[in-house]
């Protein structure tokens, strides 16, 4: 909600200019999943902050290759006009701004999709003027969180299925996650058995039918492959039926996972309420930035349940690093930190490691993403 | 979901393009109201879907301002290229393949504007093909529709406050609604005794204070408002708080209303769940057009609540009257109406009128709106 009873004497830090950038970028092959179908490019969108005094903040976010023009305009249309000439320290401010400015035709869905860039961005300026990582000003528990590898490996046949596993293992990785959603659930069961066999008992085992099944279907599912040791099933069936996930919840022994499609910690609130949750998985590109995923963060712990996170790992690396309830980390199958300046890197125990340069250490090097630029601003 | 079983021997009636218009239309005077603060103009999206077979059907959606052109581009950049070459007959089909075709980035939110005008297009087109008017094509059960002209006036005077309802009595109006969340909900209080004492007993009177309350001064103002007989407070409080409304609504013997910012089904199904509501408001124009509505209106009847709208009354009172539980249409203070052919018109009794002509009865005049055209595709 709204109020301005700030009366401070400290100089505020103006916001001179906001730069919006618009890439596709192609995958190097087809990644499939249950719901959204094939992926052939992911889009990013950048929003690039300038102060008067001369500190710049980097901020972006990110889709499956649908609706990042409509992002863009957003940025560019709508906020930019309203961010120019504020202080850009006050980021509480500017979101609740950003918020109810869009709010009618907001309220979660795209919008914060666009609020996510800014924000990170105005984050980004808070850091590199407090000269700390983003891993230290978020929290600063520690400076690297577990993590496992995402693949979107539904297309895949089970014999490419478990060569890509094999190279998760073969690059360190301590855990791994499939994806599910087959017309035929056995085959489903068939490929989770495959990827146990394989990567033997001591790997973290994750399944993810994004919100494909029926929940007669999801309860079926998992009741046959409890079996397998699965740290969580993701998003069994539609986000939106928060009373199905607790029906599923209940019938098995799975802790179950959800958040990449909770676009209001509204709903992440509603979700924690009604659904029986395991593990909590916002992705700052999606619900509002960081400070929207620190809302969410906080949520969870108060109901004591670990955090986890939903792509653009160079980013998450460092508020995962920063909390004390941790779950683990995706490492997205979109490769967006291929495309910048600090590299993300896993350690010999198979942990993310937190960048530890002043800002938010996700920069996009211009030589690698040039040539995927759409228009800018 | 996502299925096709259909084996039909038919003739489709193949989409063969997609134009989209964007306008942005100067309002006569400033209107404000809680939350939203200043309105100078309105944006309209229009969206033209014509089919191989010559069929050509007009759909839109607005907003108080802002985010038309990101819906523009969901629309000609999303949208669009997954039409051409489907059957607009298949508008059950359609929806879905649009809904989830975005929903990552999307799941209500301004998606759903999108959507609307789209889905608007398509009923438009399935109207004409049948010859028929939609306030039949969608139920039949009137052809016309209780109404209540909706002041956007939280800015104004209390003199002008009341010249203002004067003038909608003037004009035939039996119901009238008034904005309130002035700073002191007191003054909301005295404005609210004017109306009703220079209304008389027999005007349906309303109050909306566009989510701008706490749960307890949204309380406080109910209590004290009591005794002028109000049909229901719109909006007290935020509408993600479904349990907030619930609270407010035990407190008080004037019943909730609520709809303009739910953007989904799922959102009105957890409103009727939790929020203890008297009256649903849908806007087909952020629902996901008629498609969406009519699922609302079913949700609706099946819990014995009068339906109720939101906005673009032209459309609406279509809607409105097709169905056997219509509440109340708002005519809403974005004139819409004053820029299509078949003009909107409310009879002798007070009841708007719904156009007799083959399909929405909502189509453009290129010569009022011609002016305010900003792009088109
Ligand atoms: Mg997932
Ligand atoms: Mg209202």
């Amino acid at each position: 909600m709204k109020s301005d009873i700030l009366n401070v004497d400290n100089t505020p830090s103006l916001i001179k200019s906001v730069k919006t950038e618009y890439y596709q970028i192609p995958l190097a092959e087809v990644l499939s999943d249950a719901k959204h179908g094939d992926h052939t490019h992911f889009e990013v969108i950048v929003c690039k902050v300038l102060c008067q005094d001369g500190f710049e903040g980097v901020g972006y976010t990110y889709t499956g290759g649908k609706g990042g023009r409509a992002i863009y305009s957003l940025i560019e249309d709508e906020l930019k006009p309203s961010l120019i000439g504020k202080d850009a320290s006050r980021i509480s401010q500017l979101w609740e701004e950003m918020t109810y400015h869009l709010h009618y035709v907001g309220r979660g869905g795209l919008l914060s999709f666009a609020i996510s860039a800014v924000d990170i961005a105005l984050w980004d300026i808070r850091c590199k003027r407090l000269g700390e990582p983003l891993w230290k000003v978020a929290g600063g528990h520690a400076d690297r969180t577990r993590c496992y590898a995402g693949g979107i490996d539904l297309n895949f046949t089970q014999d490419k299925l478990l060569s890509n596993i094999q190279g998760y293992l073969d690059s360190g990785f301590k855990g791994v996650k499939i994806k599910v959603g087959k017309p035929d659930y056995r085959e489903d069961v068939a490929r989770v058995a495959a990827v146990r066999n394989l990567i033997g008992d001591d790997t973290i085992f994750m399944v993810d039918a994004n919100y494909s099944l029926p929940v007669e279907t999801a309860i079926r599912f998992a009741k046959a492959i409890e079996q397998y040791d699965i740290k969580w099933f993701e998003e069994p069936t539609l986000p939106d039926d928060y009373d199905g996930f607790a029906r599923i919840a209940e019938s098995t022994s799975i802790p179950l996972a959800m958040g990449e499609n909770l676009h209001t910690v509204y709903e992440f609130n509603l979700a924690v309420q009604k659904s029986r949750l395991g593990f909590l998985q916002p992705d700052a590109s999606n619900i509002g930035g960081i400070t929207g995923w620190m809302k969410v963060a906080n949520l969870a712990y108060i109901n004591n349940l670990p955090i986890c996170t939903h792509g653009m790992h160079e980013l998450h690396v460092s508020l995962m690093s920063s909390q004390p309830h941790a779950g683990y980390m995706e490492v997205h199958s979109f490769p967006i930190d291929q495309y910048t300046i600090e590299k993300f890197t896993v350690d010999q125990n198979g942990n993310a490691v937190a960048p530890n340069v002043a800002g938010t250490g996700v920069e996009f090097d211009p030589a690698l993403v040039g040539q995927y630029l759409i228009k800018q601003s």
